[in-house]
């Protein structure tokens, strides 16, 4: 039973069966083979847009990269104090930008609102004393396991285009954020101010597989140098982007991740009925927070359920986080939730 | 008939095979999964000591990585003028240093020799006016398709001991090289005297596979961490290093190269027959560079022969690169040398 | 009336007077001068042991010089939030540092305490995930015109040394603490634990004259070489040199901050006469941080007089920053009082 | 009898008066000060145009700054392998630009030509393997004592427009330079094509001044904030920019070089009367480089005669470098010339 996280699992058969596929005879490599062009076209069909993707292997790799592209050196990125970026990638997008600030915020939810974003800004318009507001970046779906509606994406947006910044969105778990919207692709990202997305694959199905989508060309810039000198232009590239073309073929990406969704709320319901237990934010993709009585953890624990604390509580109770993937096993969310019911 | 690079070729069916074996079930994500320890005890083994390893996806990633471990941002890094991180890397080994300069060295047949690292090194003893010298980079096998012998390495290996630099190799065609000597591998490498290992796999059967191979322990220091915020610790490292493990087992990696090596000398043999061609190094490993007649090179670029030029030459004739894989089909080396002979 | 800030005063006739003294004749470039050497002396019997000191030109330089010299890329820097590293400097450390993050922290007055720095590291224990945590800056007297005691420094200098971090000490007005304490340089720093200290005198009278005193000879590593690649080793170092040697001489360094300090204190007794004005906090040093009607501060500010709003306070009243130096006219203080005075 | 270099002298009489000049009474700090805008004025006064110049301390940080400013972390910058950049500053230039690659280029005099930059160019069309050319730097006066002619100037300036490089300028020696030419300040710098010149001012009677010049307000882009996190904004820039005002007052820069060439073709004709003696290239500014028997080497040597060995040459004679500033005494001259005559 392990809920640690969407990563734990590993690839779906579609995924694995596409590189035995395409594996024959030789390609051009470093990315100027058929499969990478078809990784462009394909996600430009689904964003209704003609978008520049480039294929990479981590989301770490997608958000430093896209982030450093947007953001020179002296630049001032503003985004959550939870965000993957600040939390859970080493200071990358510090190293990728060549010295960028991250700026922390609080906002409840896991989402940042116009108001902190405008507030945190003040104290960066004294000129060259403070680093240049250059980019906003958000997380859909957030690492709090909640989803940004289309109009707060805009109003962030807003300020953004506002200030001269850039907006970027984590989009690790872009196809659960999607599938609980239900709404198209496009209401969430251009349409709603996004420049720059980092569309994931590895938390939903892939090996190692994300690609950064730029919405407007312009932005693109020299794009390909950092990658390259990054480490991160595979010589085989087309096994990355085949990944990427089953991934999105079929709608796999939405059915895989709305089945995530799925199973996701199957657990939450469960705990919710759980007496003194009680979700901390409202449960929209694939990840839950719930504060639990200790007692009831450490005996979900001992029954063999693996997930994380996230930090202590008052009343004897402790705030745990259980992440789902759609290739977490029915019967361990059966098994778990009997456990449950007999606690 | 692609000869233009060993990457050219896809990945042996042995590495697809794995990944599908080691797909069952959860795991332990960003390398603490038993398929990335394994990696390191199967290398310990063939190293005859205990090594430090640490899968990556790509060789600039190996190389830029292992360099700005052992060079400080200050450093100085002394290289062949044509070696990999000098010409294709888009200068990763200074990105990811934070600054350190490469310093390129002349040298017949791809080589670089104590002697040059010694003039070099005098235009380096300025104290803080110059950048501090920190590492010597060779490639195994070289740019030219040619192998270092163990006695070369560990002359170059005194010089960087004796000023305090650190000896890294570049292996992307470390198995090529080895198969050419048909020495242990310790042979060239700790014994004699090289201090970190970009051990390649991509370029002879796998996907995405190298290993930076520390063979002392005390060099490691933080490279852990400038991998992560390189955004090259992959969730699913298990991916990476089951290609590893599934290169290294059963000799495979040497049987490939050997294969490799075997097919190159087939075609330099078929190039040494043609009236006015000429091998411009010794083909050691599983490059030629040949001067061939310009209109042989029209010719068999005409029947469908790919490989790159490599500079022009005198008197009519033009520096062509071949590099084989044993991937390479049998039948384009026949192929090709039907053509040849047919010139 | 210029009480925006103490480096709005130029610089003291002795200090003037000794860059004179300093010019007869050729001497050795880039700090092998002998008047680069007396600093060091001059800075090791102040500090009662053998310290390493090297002289720049800038606050910014001394700070993210140390800071990059004790911290590597891939480290955080535990501060105050609204520290000049953070707030003043263009994300100066992030630079020089290669990408090290620095991690803001409220706390009363402009201090940071244990606590507040453990709890944040809870954040930091992800192994690779986050950056390692590598040092703790404190700004002595701090940006709020408060003055760390010496167990203060100690209790935060024992969270350093437990967790493997270094005590940063930015001392841009070193001086005006210490004549505040009245104790010895030695209790606020290295007998409290304090590395690595920014010695300023270009807030208290020198041109442009820091130095970057280490305590420990074994932290200087290669200082030198980070320096000289800043575009911080002077040719002419001499004349840097010789504003901190004619600072230090004589106790001038004490005595100008002391009177900084007291004129300060008058300045303050008047604000504090009246009605609805309130200090935001003691006022230990040069600088005052006062809530003030904003009737009055729209007449002094007619009246003539120059200083900082430093953010708007509830009440009709905004918070105003004013600082002085010894070179502040005890003509402007008496005008100000009475200007005070006819409120 | 120092001839080591151009700063072993101190600051000229008019520059040191000019501090105190300065001195009185508050001023806007970080440049926004009357005496900096003077500077800018004076400059664009002299190359008759507008232009955008930024007071810096130190030629490092001018070179590093502009060409971190013209070149992105990708980009590769062709320059002499002798230049300052490359020799002197200890990879100044990789650090501020984030990473970017000096490619040393060989040529006579210490010059650089048209055809070694396109002969170099051919290895960086490589697309995203190599760096991306970006600048072209060169040095006037030569590191070798040597003036760039106004057309040599417009050829490469010619490559580097065709290539959309810029041009950029080391004047640590302008004044020099200009001296020796007698041509407008125009002719060498916009007119031939330049785009960034570092004006020097260090070697030629300031303390520590130099100007970032950029003839074209386009390519200043955000020059402040990479000055103000590299900490070179000094708090009291008036006294640099005080320096940089007496320096161009009244033609003082053109007459004290004027007077360092004519002093040093003095030196350069008691050389030459040195039976085997024989100067490596012409002496157009104010640095001789001169092949000289070894035994008199010794002996000047030991009559208190400093100056640099500059390598070994053959048939028992060194290369040795000689710089003479207006400040090398007179007599110091004549003393060396009559031991010269007694050999």
């Amino acid at each position: 039973m392990n809920f640690t996280s969407d990563n734990a699992y590993g690839a779906a058969p579609e995924i694995l069966g596409a590189l035995a596929d395409t594996n024959a005879g030789a390609a051009a490599p470093y990315g100027a083979d058929p499969f990478t062009a078809r990784v462009t076209r394909a996600l430009s069909e689904i964003f209704d847009r003609q978008v520049a993707a480039f294929p990479v292997v981590t989301g770490t790799a997608a958000n430093a990269l896209a982030l450093a592209t947007v953001s020179p050196p002296y630049g001032a990125i503003f985004c959550h104090a939870e965000s993957h970026i600040v939390i859970d990638e080493c200071a990358a997008p510090e190293f990728f930008s060549g010295g960028a600030r991250l700026v922390p915020l609080e906002g409840a939810d896991g989402k940042i609102t116009p108001d902190v974003v405008e507030t945190s800004l003040t104290h960066y318009r004294g000129g060259v004393h403070s680093p240049k507001p250059s980019a906003i970046s958000i997380t859909q779906a957030t690492e709090r396991g909640t989803v940004y509606r289309p109009e707060e994406i805009r109003a962030l947006s807003e300020v953004a285009k506002r200030e001269g910044m850039t907006l970027h969105m984590d989009g690790a778990r872009f196809a659960n954020a999607l599938a609980y919207l239900k709404c198209s692709p496009t209401d969430i990202t251009w349409k709603a101010g996004v420049d720059v997305l980092s569309f994931g694959a590895s938390k939903n199905g892939a090996l190692c597989a994300e690609a950064v989508v730029f919405f407007d060309a312009a932005l693109v810039h020299d794009f390909e140098y950092r990658r390259k000198r990054a480490g991160h232009l595979l010589s085989k590239m087309r096994f990355v982007s085949a990944q990427l073309n089953a991934y999105l073929a079929e709608d796999r990406w939405l059915k895989w991740a709305a089945l995530a969704n799925a199973k996701t709320q199957r657990l939450a319901a469960a705990l919710q009925g759980i007496p003194d237990a009680e979700l901390a934010h409202p449960v929209e993709a694939n990840e839950i927070f719930a504060f639990l009585p200790n007692p009831l953890l450490q005996n979900i624990r001992a029954a063999g359920a693996q997930f994380y604390d996230w930090g202590m509580a008052e009343n004897g109770r402790t705030l745990a986080r259980f992440v789902l993937s759609f290739l977490t096993p029915d019967e361990d969310i059966e098994c778990f939730c009997a456990i449950l019911r007999q606690q």
